[in-house]
């Protein structure tokens, strides 16, 4: 019986990885769609998503599954919890690069602003944090998850740079308002990403030590500063 | 021992309403404070801020005993996976009140840019929202949970309104730019609130029938569709 369980958390387990991966490839189309002005790069996240969605409910599935068949102890509890947890943080990932292409859409009725530096890099930081935080789970190395939460400090204070010179940009020549505008959500829904990436970390080093190190942190960031110009 | 679950199952009810009602009254103060330029009224987010994390944890920890001690099946199980997932989501709905005060200290440093009307018509009608929300958790209520659903597409709808408005102002005078864009912001945060509060409501309806509702309904809104103007 024990075999068999373990099994079905390897199973669990893989399912987790192949959201994740289609989530970064969201991620990844969304913005090359925007930073190349091109958005046929971005034609298959629909299906990404409902595949996502998909395995979102049969991750949830197996989990309830697991919990009520198996009545799972220590660790594997921790696990099933972790990994219910960490699938809704995929599928906001997801959802956030859904939003990236919706902005993205807007953006090129419009000149470009100015050339992206800025925002690239924090798509690839946040999908490093996002398949760092998947590698942390299959090796169970809470350690590389810690490192992890440290990284979202980076996204933020790219993001409050990202707001600071598009509001100039704004400021100084007006029909760049509305390209200007997306760009910063851009900016959010990345910073989001990692927010949920950070998540995963900390389910993570949890079902590791059976440790909660949400609320405690010393670089914890609730809020936003959306930074002033 | 049936009773004493019982017990158990009703301290975490109790527990979720209690973080309900700060996340509620966090919105309730950081959207005054907005509406009457008057940042006093938001005083005391930061304690709230605090108690709703430290019940986060306290609902965790009670759950994650639940499963380990009582192994329970059926409807207490579903219960208790939707009590972690409310959790979540009503921490970060506490989240976006404390990121819309920090919009509304930004937005006090410049002069108004219009009365607002259709922002705080957003928050009650999110506040409205989670609050019935957890009422239909307490009634165990499918239906009423159903009907809140319907309502995030109002929120949404608002949203859309309040950016193309918003827009129209910035353009037409560069200098309602800053304050401008943070209301833009903090609709979408109100917009979050109103997302949240239809995931708590589709944990309920999952609770009640044990029915997945995620990613079915009709009126599903991943995307954002940020207006364009």
């Amino acid at each position: 019986m024990l075999r068999q369980f373990d099994t079905e958390l390897d199973t669990l387990k893989q399912q987790i990885l192949r959201m994740g991966g289609k989530a970064e490839a969201m991620i990844q189309n969304s913005v090359q769609a925007l930073v190349q002005r091109d958005i046929t790069i971005a034609d298959n996240i629909p299906e990404l998503e409902e595949e996502v969605n998909r395995l979102q409910l049969e991750i949830d599935d197996l989990c309830f599954k697991s919990l009520a068949l198996r009545q799972p102890m220590a660790h594997d509890l921790r696990f099933i919890i972790a990994a219910m947890k960490i699938s809704s943080d995929l599928e906001r990932i997801a959802d956030q690069s859904v939003n990236i292409l919706e902005n993205t859409k807007i953006l090129l009725e419009f000149p470009e602003v100015k050339p992206l530096i800025d925002i690239p890099k924090m798509a690839e930081i946040a999908k490093g944090m996002v398949r760092d935080a998947l590698d942390a789970l299959v090796d169970g190395d809470a350690s590389k998850a810690r490192e992890i939460v440290l990284r979202d400090d980076m996204v933020d204070a790219l993001k409050n740079q990202v707001f600071r010179e598009l509001l100039t940009y704004m400021i100084s020549d007006p029909r760049t308002i509305q390209a200007g505008l997306q760009l910063i959500l851009v900016a959010r829904h990345l910073e989001r990403v990692a927010d949920h990436a950070t998540n995963i970390a900390e389910d993570v080093v949890y079902m590791v030590e059976a440790k909660d190190i949400r609320h405690h942190a010393e670089d914890e960031d609730h809020g936003d500063s959306e930074t002033r110009n």
